[in-house]
């Protein structure tokens, strides 16, 4: 049987709740379609960092670099600083492994209300891929004259034509894959004038080679305006790493959906584990009472079987989500219902 | 009777409708209410560029700095590039005049459709206060092996102690002066980690001042989706520029106010002229139609009367809006009526 290798890091919070959920889908389907998992279960996360000072053991990242992908709860919890827990565990994850793509679908969903009056889930339906190793998120910038009137701080932005074009070409191909092959640019060059300019000009010369797809692009000021306005507009979105950040929380927000939407960090060559996480955090608030909703974790562990070939198993594990959603099974308070994690774990692995 | 200087700048496309009907309900409420306004007119546009290579004259912003206030239309035109018209002409003004308080209200009117559902006028009523001259738009970039494979641009951003004091004071201020005290900071701390984390510290630091203000803080990216969510939580929002310019337009979008939405750009120390002008651009689409609405012009003229002390008079600008969209006036295309721009303007005039 095909068989891949998974490393699985809960982490924190509701991660440890909803990663076993999301197990116990993707083992469904596994013995449903015929394939195995090899899984490697890693118990890194801030309770690590507060026993050995370390999100994880310094050779975390090849420990993790014998996996095909890396499924991952939540990082972060209340008084580890962020950059403590997200750059020791998250982000050298998607630097080290070059998953230089972030996708993340942002779909209504049948049974789910979304904010927005009247919209009917034909009307969202799409997908923001996010540059995830650079531009605004860089590790160059400083301080002066700390402590006194004249201090300041900077940051540097970085766009390289490599991080623009691959990011663009990913985007371009998963449009030719969608029927409306649509793809929309976030952009800020009427306001950002050295970089922005540039990825406007990186992308219009990736169009040329796709005369099939329909482009536009949007100031991301406007272009979050019209999410709320007109999600109807969009297919795909190609965004630099903030603006993918942003766009892919609000996306979610309008589809009602923050709390099950899914991601995938993705190293297209598979030279380097890809790594699926939902977009919520570890939601210290509710962690550890069994009521997160483990919707976000499963459909992430979609994605993953996506990314790993498996493609059957990835669409009905979507469309297990799907008919639990729009036919009234067990839901979690977030939806309105009052079932817990596990309840919700198991009725989708026995439909999958 | 007390006078203001005022420099009319109606710029390009729709501006050059809308601000006739401003100046128009600006001249009946300074007739009501016992005030002078003195006018001066600046055709300053993307048709003087045509002619002459610029957006203004070379002395063009110390001819403007005689004056109280200026009231901007719009600033744009296909075919003439952003950095050359928006900067050649309305980040100058920014800049120069050392505006650096954007500030842009963000309500619901009675009349005025969300496009979220189920929300009432109580419910949306925030202000957005953008920091206007300094952190992501800055000055200092650059690109290096042009041309080549290794090609890359960077920006930087710069926050400096004045930059992040000045605009978090007159933040808190304002929260000060309504009713509900309260204070959203924007950040992104989390992952843009040498810039966002000083405005932190800042926040933090200018907290201490105000213990009356109830304060939080949250990332860029769920605080989008929380305007979405959760419009009510908010009083008031104070941002870095690209923050803020995101946040002021996704604010009135989901107001249902983007044609409608006003914003001034403040020096508050009045050492220089502050400039009032719609959130809306010059709309190549309908300009010269007679179409468009007059509303974020006329309210911007609210925000400027408001600035050169004229309270009274901004109330009651502010209020003729209200009656006018709650009690069935006539109504632009744009908010499901078809009066002209014209007729907008006298109806407010009227009632002023
Ligand atoms: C035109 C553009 C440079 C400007 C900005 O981003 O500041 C606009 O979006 C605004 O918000 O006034
Ligand atoms: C936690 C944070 C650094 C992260 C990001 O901004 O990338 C998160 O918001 C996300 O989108 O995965």
């Amino acid at each position: 049987a095909r068989k891949h290798r998974i490393a699985v890091v809960p982490g924190d919070g509701i991660g440890k709740e909803t990663t076993p959920e999301g197990l116990r889908v993707l083992d469904a389907a596994a013995r449903r379609f015929g394939f195995e998992l090899e899984l490697t279960h890693y118990d890194w996360s801030c309770e690590t960092y507060a026993k050995t000072g370390k999100m994880m053991p310094d050779d975390g990242l090849d420990q993790l670099r014998q996996s095909d992908a890396v499924f991952l709860g939540a990082v972060g919890w209340p008084g580890v600083p962020d950059n403590v827990s997200l750059w020791g565990l998250l982000i050298p994850m998607r630097r080290d492994f070059d998953q230089y793509i972030s996708l993340r679908p942002c779909r209504l969903m049948p049974g789910v209300r979304s904010p927005l009056a009247n919209r009917t889930p034909a009307e969202i339906d799409f997908v923001v891929v996010r540059e995830n190793t650079e531009g605004e998120y860089s590790s160059s910038g400083g301080r002066m004259f700390r402590g006194t009137e004249r201090e300041f701080v900077t940051q540097e932005s970085v766009f390289t034509r490599t991080g623009c074009d691959r990011v663009m070409k990913y985007a371009f191909e998963l449009a030719m894959k969608r029927p409306r092959k649509k793809l929309t640019s976030a952009t800020k060059s009427n306001g950002i004038t050295f970089t922005m300019p540039y990825w406007d000009e990186r992308f219009a010369e990736m169009a040329k080679a796709y005369p099939e797809i329909s482009t536009d692009q949007f100031h991301i000021d406007i272009l979050c305006a019209h999410f709320v306005q007109h999600p109807d507009w969009f297919d795909v979105v190609v965004a630099s790493n903030l603006f993918g950040d942003i766009l892919s929380d609000l996306g979610p927000a309008v589809a009602g959906s923050i709390g099950i939407a899914p991601s995938a960090n993705i190293n297209p060559e598979r030279k380097h584990p890809s790594m699926f996480e939902p977009v919520h955090g570890s939601a210290p608030d509710i962690a550890g009472k069994g009521v997160a909703n483990p919707i976000a974790q499963i459909w992430s562990g979609a994605l993953m079987l996506e990314h790993l070939g498996e493609h059957e198993a990835a669409a009905a594990v979507t469309d297990a989500i799907e008919s639990l959603l729009s036919e009234g099974g067990p839901r979690t308070r977030d939806l309105g219902g009052n079932a817990g994690t596990l309840e919700v774990g198991k009725a989708l692995a026995e439909v999958v």
